[in-house]
């Protein structure tokens, strides 16, 4: 409540006069991202939530078309097929679109979604983007076809539905559980409905796509009695179809078991809109119905519940900025607090990677952990934002996964509890040792080491054994070698990081040796990282342009890769021949002339400048490496052209997939001027604001202020930097001091200052610091 | 204990010479009823154990196939292709087969089944009935292909088997999870393998046969260290295979999941038989691995336990008879011991009818109910040898079920937990009320007696709401219309029957009017029981002979379903004209000439005689119908008859399906000499014994002896009998008289007393006895 009045008493940046800046709830906009590749959804969720209740325009997509689709919502098409419960924010593959629902009006009830490309066929219904809210926690819309108004809202393990029906028209709904995102043939297992005595409707859904053999149980109330229900399964082609329940050929069929399966809801002619209650869970339907019980109330209490936590969530940052930025920054705000999201019922139950039932004791078990993006900026902005509550949820889950993994090692892509053994790395090792590092506890800190430790000594892992015995991963053995073995060296310095600091020394240092690793990949007569046979050679032919899958690297090429060690960026320069050569190795990547180049085979590969390619996210730390050559203003310029070109507050404003919140959480830190290149090194690297003005609200009442003097388009670069007070001469700055409170002022001018942050001392943390 | 040394020490009936007589244990050969029509399986269960671990000689069947191989084994099979650890006993439809496991020795390791008709082919063996060995709780075979020795043994929630493999050759095991009995194209939904670090093996199915979405979880563990493992998908239609893992083209895979996994394992040279234990569950997977620690111990351990278990089940009955009758009746009580078997955890955990999780407080939860079938004679059979654990688990079990039915009615063909909706009638009601009427307490009898109402009242299940309403079923809205109403009827009486003795009167009387509905399905003008339409007239044409599916009746015809209303017997004599007209038409169906007809595109008639078919339920109660006419010595004469064509001590020794201990019981009860014509009524219909004598074992250590004077072949009619040393001039003896201990004597000569029995007072109940 305290943040909702402040800030509608804030006084604008300008200090022109005293405006009134719309409170962070109003400044996101759920549309960003839902057009051009950002993949999101616009739909209604609560931080966190494990709901996503959001429309579907297009579940029918075969492979290719199904990329588009990931979210299942794309603000180009014209037509809204009905409203699922789960989506993922961002993902480059997909799954989920669980449980869809679609009211309809009047006497006939279509059973088929028809064809999107003909608008009017089937159940779906043509919208107008006009009649679209979509806000943190609220979605609205009118299905023309229907002539129906839909409102969707969110709790943490609800979604509430709102159907204003065509008044004297019979009302329905039709709940399609053969949709799914990425729906592959045979991806639904098996799934059932039942009717309970009490008129609760439960039901389950087994899938096998992205996650296999991922569960998904619901329990669903509404707010007028049922009339009339049918549950029909339009699967044609069951072999054996046994005893069809008690009531042949009667309408009073409680259960419905299948693996194509349709409830039509009849209600009969409402006074008043329809309320549908929603409760997901990944344990039972019983816990499904638990959860709906967990969270009491009509469509407008949940509404105004979960605008209050959104409210409460937004506030970590307050933000003074012209309106497109603020609406920039507030929405990536609102994306990077979307996963990783509630996984384990009211109760504590959840499902886990063995796919038996745990209970989580004293922390809420989150899952939809896309670390081999989140580990760079979205986890560490977790780490300021919400350092209680996800941090530490972050963390135990992950080490409860790795409990209940068959293999013993922490999660790589997980989500509904799932492992997908999508992307490389064990990324959850720096994820773990940043919080750790950051002084973050609540968690067992040596049974993390364990995992991570465990993770990385995981032989069967992505050519790990080979990496452990012959200091890289061998390409003749393992695709993508060359971003596997400086992915690990980054992953085994944190692990080194995090047991220093534990005086776990035996572990510290077999890790920090492994931490080098990167540089056994490293191709010192051409300067690129490079894949290396088991002879010892570099692999040829090789076009450091390259991007395919299986090949070198993954998702990417040597322009990106040959700059992906974090933890010593200065190793790197030295390497190759010093700052200079290295500034010229920057430019050359975001100056390359890319126009003959094509990618479209790729996913992902979105947002080039050059080769510098923001949409995916190797690329995601290179600007900021301007400064460990001693050029912080080449940073400042280049981050001007990632932001003026990569963001826009607008549906197509997303340059590449969000990734669960690594794209908006690049921009939150970008915004507020500094960035965690290397997490697990306790220091954000300086770049420039592009806030007038924020202050984070940590822990304990403390705050944090940025304040940028004289920013604008032209004054683009830093002239000089304070630390509560004093002149900060170093480009980079400590978390101990953003967790302290203070103000780090910025002043901002039309030229560079060339001198600042250029001495040797000045640059940020490398394990190998000249 | 003391049961076996006593037996030991019996004098047998000849009284020429003290001979040793088998404990019963020994007289039981679990080879009956597997060749033939009876369904039956050799291999070794506990007492009524979830586990039924035998082998399966064919699983390829298509579904014509299927129906001989219900049970998996037939006995006329060459080779066996696997031991798998779920099989019904004696079921006409079936399912189950769970498990497959296959020892192999050597260097090739086979992955296929191979075609039945070829033995030689794939992982199959042939073997030889010399080497096989079958007793309760023990079955050993040797698998001639591989040179190796197949031990088996169970016990309650456990199956274990001992290999032992040929010397010097390398010992592998391979689990088929794509074997299943009735295995239809699509059965199998989902499953999943896991191989855990301390070397248990877990994994589970879901399967959409006879059960929709059943699941089964196992564990298992070994007696020696893997060497080495491999599990593989045989699946080669898998749209969307997703990422397969994090060991790419490593072996060390600890999980596997799809539709048509096999695990190779790997054991290296023995020097020591392997054993493996393996505990299944309903539950999870934990469950199962709890349900392994639950029952510790070896091989021999185990066989010793059960062996023990046996004797004691098997003790509650103790009998002299020549070793061809006494092997059938101690085989039949064998196998009446098998269901309803336990299926919840050894926690209490049991998945149930709505698919969900719940927890049996204070008793064992039990599914494996065939109630169509066993409602008739195997639980009343119960009710006097099981009464206390079994019995009081099956109400409670029957009742909880209905608590979590989607429908809130009682099991009709349960198993696994799961609904099947096969057979007719809502016969957990005379189980029900068999065991209160009896005095069996232990029970929430006022829940059970609103679970039978809710049943009856079900209107949408087969007909009942016009039933309800006009007192019959109408054939033209629903099919088998005149069984279903006169199967109806009956449970209505039980339910009426309960209801008066807690004096429920309401319902009573309301039940009490129902039970006489059978009259509205009855055709004087004919003497058969037929169909009736909404309008009233008996469907035309009408052949009294046809057997088909959707027809008037349900697996069988009015010839046999003209008898069903064993709740007024006397009032079906007085319809038909009395005494000496009811007697003919018994005559007429006994001796028909069927030898023109043939039934066999109709599972489960067989054993004809004339128009009765013992093979199946609706008969099996008329045999003793002629003491209801006066005419006991009729009934003896039918019944040696009966059991001289239909019981034999060799494999094809049963006529029929056993029906999960139905055609066992009947035996059983006919040997003892009484039969529970009328399940609720507590009385027991006097035939002849056919053994010398038994000796009931009763709770509190009382005894109920049966003592045949004079029984030989010659001497197979009752001259007279005597109960407690005083004339017994009925044709009837209570349930209560039965269970306070006595004796039932009864003298035997060669020619009939047409007078005993012949009395209006002698005759047993009757709704409306004259």
């Amino acid at each position: 409540m305290r943040i909702l009045l402040s800030l509608a008493l804030v006084i604008s940046g300008t200090a022109a006069a005293q405006t009134t800046v719309p409170a962070p709830i109003d400044a996101v906009d759920p549309m960003i991202g839902t057009g051009g590749e950002g993949h999101t959804f616009p739909g209604a969720t609560a931080p966190f939530g494990m709901v996503q209740l959001s429309p579907d325009t297009d579940t029918s997509c075969e492979i290719r078309a199904c990329y588009g689709h990931a979210a299942g919502y794309r603000f180009e098409d014209p037509t809204i097929q009905g409203f699922s419960h789960t989506h993922f924010s961002g993902a480059g593959h997909s799954d989920l679109g669980d449980v869809l629902v679609m009211p309809q009006a009047g006497e006939q009830v279509r059973l088929d979604p028809g064809d999107p490309r003909r608008p009017g066929s089937g159940y779906r219904s043509r919208f107008d983007h006009a009649s679209e809210v979509a806000r943190p926690g609220y979605y609205a819309v009118t299905l023309a076809d229907h002539d129906i108004r839909a409102e969707l809202t969110a709790g943490t393990r609800i979604g509430v539905h709102r159907y204003s029906f065509p008044a004297g028209r019979a009302a329905h709904l039709l709940i399609d559980l053969r949709t799914s995102l990425y729906n592959y043939p045979g991806k639904i297992l098996w799934s059932g409905l039942h009717l309970r005595p009490d008129g609760t409707l439960t039901g389950f859904r087994e899938t096998r796509g992205w996650a296999p053999g991922r569960k998904l149980y619901f329990a669903m109330r509404f707010s007028a009695p049922l009339t009339g229900h049918a549950f029909v399964d339009r699967d044609t082609a069951v072999a054996y179809k046994g005893f069809q329940g008690p009531g042949r050929g009667s309408d009073a069929v409680a259960e419905k078991l299948g693996r194509a399966l349709e409830a039509q809801l009849d209600f009969g002619r409402l006074t008043a809109p329809l309320e549908v209650r929603v409760a997901l869970s990944g344990v039972d339907e019983a816990g499904a119905v638990a959860n709906l019980d967990a969270e009491p109330g009509g469509f407008d209490a949940i509404r105004g519940a979960t605008a209050q936590a959104w409210a409460k969530a937004l506030g970590a940052i307050e933000i003074d900025a012209p309106a497109p930025m603020r609406t920039n920054v507030y929405t990536a705000l609102y994306h990077a607090l979307l996963a990783p999201s509630v996984w384990s019922d009211a109760d504590g139950r959840y499902r886990g990677p063995d796919d038996q039932v745990h209970v989580a004791k004293g922390f809420t078990f989150r899952s939809t952990f896309s670390l081999w993006d989140t580990f760079r900026a979205e986890h560490p902005l977790l780490t300021l934002v919400q350092p209680a509550q996800t941090t530490v949820d972050v963390v135990r889950s992950l080490v409860e996964s790795r409990r209940h993994s068959p293999y013993g090692i922490l999660p790589v892509w997980q989500f509904a509890g799932r492992e997908t053994w999508t992307m490389i790395g064990y990324h959850a090792a720096p994820v773990i040792a940043d919080a750790y590092l950051k002084g973050i506890r609540g968690f067992d800190a040596d049974a993390a080491l364990d995992a991570m430790v465990a993770s990385a000594d995981y032989a069967p892992y992505g050519g790990l054994g080979d990496y452990i015995a012959r200091g890289y991963v061998a390409i003749d053995k393992e695709p993508e070698a060359a971003s596997k073995t400086v992915e690990y060296a980054y992953d085994d310095w944190t692990i080194a990081r995090m047991a220093r600091a534990m005086g776990r020394t035996q572990i510290a240092d077999r890790f920090e040796r492994r931490a080098g690793y990167w540089r056994n990949s490293f191709d010192a007569s051409t300067g690129w990282v490079r894949a290396r046979l088991s002879s010892g050679a570099f692999r040829t032919p090789f076009d450091p342009t390259a991007i395919n899958y299986g090949s070198d690297y993954t998702e990417g090429n040597a322009w990106q890769y040959s700059w992906f060690m974090p933890q010593d960026e200065a190793g790197l320069i030295r390497l190759l021949g010093g700052d200079a050569k290295a500034i010229a190795k920057l430019d050359a990547m975001f100056d390359y002339d890319n126009s003959k180049l094509d990618y479209s085979h790729a996913e992902d590969i979105a947002g080039l400048i050059g080769q510098y390619i923001h949409g995916n996210e190797p690329s995601h730390h290179v600007a900021y490496l301007y400064n460990f050559a001693g050029a912080p203003w080449r940073t400042q310029e280049r981050l001007a052209q990632i932001v003026a070109s990569q963001y826009k507050p607008a549906p197509d404003g997303l340059a590449g997939n969000d990734d669960l919140g690594q794209m908006s959480a690049w921009l939150v830190f970008t915004a507020l001027g500094f960035y965690p290149v290397a997490p697990g090194s306790n220091e954000y690297v300086i770049g420039r604001p592009f806030v007038d003005r924020a202050m984070l609200n940590l822990p304990g009442g403390k705050r944090f202020t940025v304040i940028a003097d004289g920013l604008s388009a032209t004054n683009r670069y830093v002239a000089g930097v304070t630390l509560n007070g004093a002149a900060l001469e170093r480009s980079y700055i400590r978390d101990e001091e953003v967790r302290a409170g203070g103000e780090l002022r910025f002043t901002m001018s039309a030229s560079p200052n060339k001198l600042w942050g250029s001495g040797e001392a000045a640059r940020p943390f490398s394990m190998s610091k000249r």
